[in-house]
């Protein structure tokens, strides 16, 4: 299986990316990593070239470019190369941990959408947090690449998460759910009520109804589908205040005089269990699902450990087959299309 | 000042609002309380009678009930009652902890709009939790009572915002903010981008730009101007977050023996202060703005000290006469109103 990675994607690029791809090529026999970068600053790096290939290319795309204009201009950016690589039946998937809409666009324009999907939904891996749950993460999409969603878009959605999460996650008959502003039946606007319906008659899914943002961590459902806009929202607040309650927690250590440093001392382990249950990066990067290949975007800020956790959750999709299953089944004539013909 | 009380509504009603309503009572001597509810419940209840009168009412309005439905059957409710009394010009202000969408549609349909609202907005006083910020609340409307909004509200709402934060918060020149999907000014979908450019056109409004939900709690803006749908997304995302890691770190504490236990009794002045600190119901009530009186919405679960709270905030309401300012400023032929044409 062979990775067509953009090494120079990444507040911490290119250091970070080699290092995570050397350790999980060490890994993982059987990956193989395609290195789309500056060879002057990339080869330095590299320990240990076994079942890595340099490939040069001449632009970067930076973390601030309008991102359509970019990968339309910068055809020699690592992005562009790599996802061309995967469009072209050289690599099996492409990772960057770059401009999340470089390669989101990259990943629509260049590597291309599965017949029958009509917006990629960008999937957050998110830690399940309830003490005691069964289930360590779920998966939650579309989670921010598009600001205006369909019904139909979002009742894929509600595929393409139930076929990651039994492929990748692991999980029998995942439960699906839709983010709304309530739990009931009626609740939501326009969309979210004909969204429930449609999601409610779809034989092949197992929908559990609708969950609200501040159940999200609770572990009430293996996939919570949701429109962009209202799942970036959500997702931002949640991830925010986690911060502002370790900002306080470490601020009234601080401040707490000799008998808080004792008592966060003995706390430690709790706290880095804790940190450790919160820190999204070991659950895999955000996966644009839709795409003929796997095309997975990991946090600017990614250290070489997030860079080889992400590296072995597009292992395990390419094993898995997620993409193939996906290909087939909208290839079929299926229920998904009488979404469309309400509208 | 005549305050008009829902006796019956809450998790604790009558007894948590009867011992609130004394409290603020003995508190502030310029308060006078009508209780409205079933004298069989809540006169036994009553300490000291003193500026308390009781209106007797014969109908309830539960928490699942559908609310427009209930509130034009059960017109001998508290909950409408209370808010006729308002409209009679009996009360000066209305307070209940009961049914949430039956407590905004009296506000809207019994008490009334100020002329020139179109929609008036859930306001809740969220706190800042960052340490050594100036302001320790800020205003975040609209929260939830409309799940969809237009250009035209949601720059009324920033008025509606300001005229509270000068008034009742006591912040010189608010900084008005816009939820977005992220900080540029070319941010959001169709309506966010419109609001922005409409908000920055206020001569009258401090506006700063768009805030992130991640960002709520960080003290970077006085308002915060939303539309219910998204305001409501990032504000249940933000309490369940919080739960969710004051029930990790207790569930920590419990399973990690004696020396975890000792770091908590060491610690336990640090997580007295975060709690107290995220307390939402220390900042008291949800507003409906845009009302012709004070109506204000505690918690359902509010206790004695959170409905003496909301009390001291209708005080103030009265006191700093925001609504009156608000009627004058929307009874002017204001810049607000072109927002309108834009449509």
């Amino acid at each position: 299986m062979k990775i067509a990675v953009d090494a120079m994607g990444g507040d911490n690029a290119p250091q970070a990316i080699i290092e995570g791809v050397e350790k999980a090529r060490d890994q993982f026999t059987d990956l193989e990593f395609q290195l789309y970068g500056d060879p002057a600053k990339v080869k330095p790096l590299i320990k240990n070239e076994e079942r890595l290939t340099m490939v040069a290319t001449s632009q970067e795309i930076s973390m601030g470019e309008e991102p359509v204009r970019a990968i339309r201009k910068k055809k020699d950016s690592s992005i562009v190369r790599a996802a061309k690589a995967v469009k072209d039946g050289e690599a099996d998937a492409f990772f960057s941990a770059g401009n999340t809409g470089a390669v989101l666009a990259a990943g629509i324009f260049v590597v291309g959408r599965i017949k029958g999907i009509d917006r990629p939904g960008l999937t957050s891996i998110l830690p399940i947090t309830k003490p005691g749950a069964e289930q360590k993460s779920f998966v939650y999409l579309d989670s921010g690449a598009n600001a205006e969603s369909k019904e139909r878009n979002l009742v894929q959605y509600g595929y393409l998460g139930k076929f990651y999460a039994e492929n990748v996650l692991g999980v029998k008959n995942p439960r699906i759910a839709l983010l709304n502003n309530g739990a009931e039946e009626d609740k939501g606007d326009k969309l979210h009520k004909a969204v429930w319906q449609e999601l409610n008659k779809q034989a092949d899914l197992n929908f559990v109804g609708n969950i609200e943002s501040g159940d999200l961590l609770f572990g009430k459902a293996d996939v919570v589908v949701s429109d962009g806009w209202t799942a970036n929202a959500a997702l931002k607040a949640t991830e925010g205040t986690a911060k502002m309650m370790l900002t306080l927690i470490r601020h009234g250590i601080l401040n707490g005089g000799l008998r808080a440093k004792l008592g966060y001392l003995l706390l430690k382990p709790v706290f880095h269990q804790i940190g450790k249950r919160m820190n999204t990066s070991t659950y895999g990067g955000a996966v644009l699902l839709g795409l003929k290949a796997p095309v997975v975007k990991t946090h600017g800020a990614s250290d070489a450990a997030a860079v080889a956790n992400t590296i072995s959750q597009i292992r395990t999709m390419l094993k898995s087959g997620v993409v193939e299953q996906t290909v087939e089944f909208f290839s079929q004539d299926s229920s998904v299309d009488k979404a469309d013909k309400n509208e």
